[in-house]
């Protein structure tokens, strides 16, 4: 599980330092435990959805910025960061194309 | 599960019939029945590692290249086709940048 470093949790820690906030307060802010919160910070935890809602809200970011980062890392930890993840990935941008234009015109 | 076009159902299926065989030909060549092959061919079920192991040698192709295809189908059934999976498989090519070289030195 650790691996690689979590983007995630590093992002989620990078928008509570700048806030200089410690994680009991984004505890007590979104109702996740600080153990948790910490746990998800360090990558040895990935954050349920309910818990990314809070955090986005907490954030005040949007949930799908989020929801992209958890995905990458869950087909991170779930495949494997190796040569058949990659070549996987390739079809699978391949089929989605039709997704990056829509993404684009947003 | 069936949103989608099963790649690698496809493709197996190709393979048989560019060989002009049956169902039944290939199931007592890799001994799995042939209501499953069929299912594998129209992307209802997806091939365990040993399946594919045995369709590999069946076949006579590299392994390697139905398990990338594998991989694909599943992060595809898995999270779905839609934007965030797509956004999502930036992030992860991103990461996994170390193995596109790897993979063309080969």
């Amino acid at each position: 599980m650790n691996e690689s470093k979590s983007e995630l949790g590093q992002y989620l820690r990078g928008l509570r330092t700048k806030r200089e906030e410690t994680l009991h307060q984004v505890a007590k802010g979104t109702d996740i435990d600080s153990p948790m919160l910490s746990k998800i910070e360090r990558g040895e935890r990935l954050p349920t959805s309910e818990q990314l809602k809070r955090l986005a809200k907490y954030y005040n970011i949007s949930e799908e910025s989020l929801k992209v980062k958890h995905t990458a890392e869950k087909i991170l930890k779930e495949f494997g960061a190796n040569e058949t993840t990659y070549n996987a990935i390739q079809i699978v941008n391949e089929q989605l194309m039709p997704y990056a234009t829509k993404s684009k015109k947003k």
